[in-house]
């Protein structure tokens, strides 16, 4: 498959690739590759890993579920210093809170602000700015010193009597968040059930001749009784105007109303 | 550590132990323990198990890391119907589009309305009506019946090109978007750098002192011209206003400055 199959939608997630993952001297290598998986999964590739422990193994290969892409054209570097040098803005994860506060975003602004850096550039060319969002080490994450490095934290919010996020959970959830950054872009409203319907609403009419039909089988089989008939029907109007019936599916409730009526009558 | 250290934001947290994943048919163990890990950091507890291929083994509590007490409460049940009877509504995660379109919402809009659910009825009550979010089998999510019993589907946004959540990160996810619908309604507007600042902003007489100490160390050290400025302290002005310093850090840029016009002159 190529990426051009969706050429307008695509083209917007390619902004994605000006996105950077730097883990610091990650310890396991199947993080690695769970983070590889986290990362494509939302459309991005660019994975830097700076010192890890081990290098990227089986357990990485089979950890990443097919983006061994990923891991392929993951550059390991030396420092820090190396992986971030060609990129404007860089935002460091940060579990805890600082002796010297640091401008923090959650992971909704990380995305907001990565993405509105990268449309402010000249970011569809080649050599424009990218952005580095760094993880650290899974028992301690990023140091004082690798923090200091970032224009601004980004903390995902945690149950505080238990915040032990895993490396790639937290990866997939600031990807997830850059994704979101441009779905929302480009669908700012969806359809009103979030998904294209394949039939047309009823109209009011349908909808009164259906609602008189079910009336009628309701007094013929004596569950209504029309000299005291409360709230019953408007409750019955309530649900099913509610539920925005669509043609076929009124077609449907009347074809089971005439079946009754006709045994009622046989 | 007990949950009432924090009692009024706790409180509202408390909402998610409401929330039950459902876990269907899951063939890995693991699996099983990632989506512990995945749900305690978010504050969610109840978790059950739908008729697993194999029953949570030692590879299950490795990977929970500590979220033990959400295996060791893990209620295993045979059929779906058992899993979800006592909840109010029921939202089911959907990779692919269905032949008959059903109301579709992605984890934000899932998170908000299950929120909202909880909120409006009686939820801090032992007996509430609960939120159910199902999840499928790692190869092919959830069967088409067990969608239909659904009131809304869920649909993470993905790479077209590559889909493969993994499904304790789609957990991850969904879990995450719950947690931040309760943070966005306790913190609608953050303090402006997200973060309580630990010192006071620089007064606009205190950045004008340093701004005419700073032209003044560029004129004596020659870099600027007086007669022939440009834009060179407009540009020097937007830096500095731009980054709003606090009055420690004018303090010690004013400090710099004595110093270097105290070498000057030595």
């Amino acid at each position: 498959m190529t990426e051009n199959t969706q050429p307008t939608e695509q083209g917007d997630f390619n902004l994605l690739k000006h996105v950077r993952v730097v883990m610091v001297n990650t310890t396991l290598p199947g993080n690695i590759g769970s983070a590889a998986r986290a990362m494509k999964t939302m459309g991005l590739s660019d994975l830097v890993i700076v010192d890890p422990k081990k290098p990227i193994d089986d357990e990485a290969v089979a950890r990443s579920s097919g983006a061994t892409d990923i891991l392929d054209a993951a550059v390991v570097t030396e420092t820090l210093d190396d992986a971030i040098k060609d990129c404007g803005l860089v935002i460091g994860t940060s579990a805890r809170s600082r002796s010297i506060p640091w401008p923090l975003l959650n992971p909704r602004q990380c995305a907001e602000r990565a993405v509105a850096n990268l449309q402010g550039s000249d970011s569809v060319t080649s050599n424009c700015q990218k952005v580095a969002i760094l993880f650290g080490r899974e028992d301690r994450g990023l140091t004082n010193d690798e923090l200091a490095k970032c224009q601004a934290h980004v903390h995902i919010p945690t149950n505080p009597d238990y915040s032990s996020l895993n490396i790639a959970s937290a990866i997939q959830v600031v990807c997830y968040e850059l994704r979101m950054a441009i779905e929302t872009q480009i669908k700012p409203e969806s359809e009103f059930w979030g998904v294209e319907w394949d039939r047309e609403l009823a109209s009011a009419q349908e909808l009164e001749g259906f609602i008189n039909h079910l009336e009628q089988v309701m007094i013929d089989s004596e569950f209504l009784d029309p000299e005291n008939p409360r709230y019953v029907m408007t409750r019955m109007r309530r649900l099913f105007n509610r539920s925005l019936p669509d043609k076929v599916e009124v077609n449907v409730l009347r074809g089971i109303l005439s079946s009754i009526t006709k045994k009622f009558n046989a």
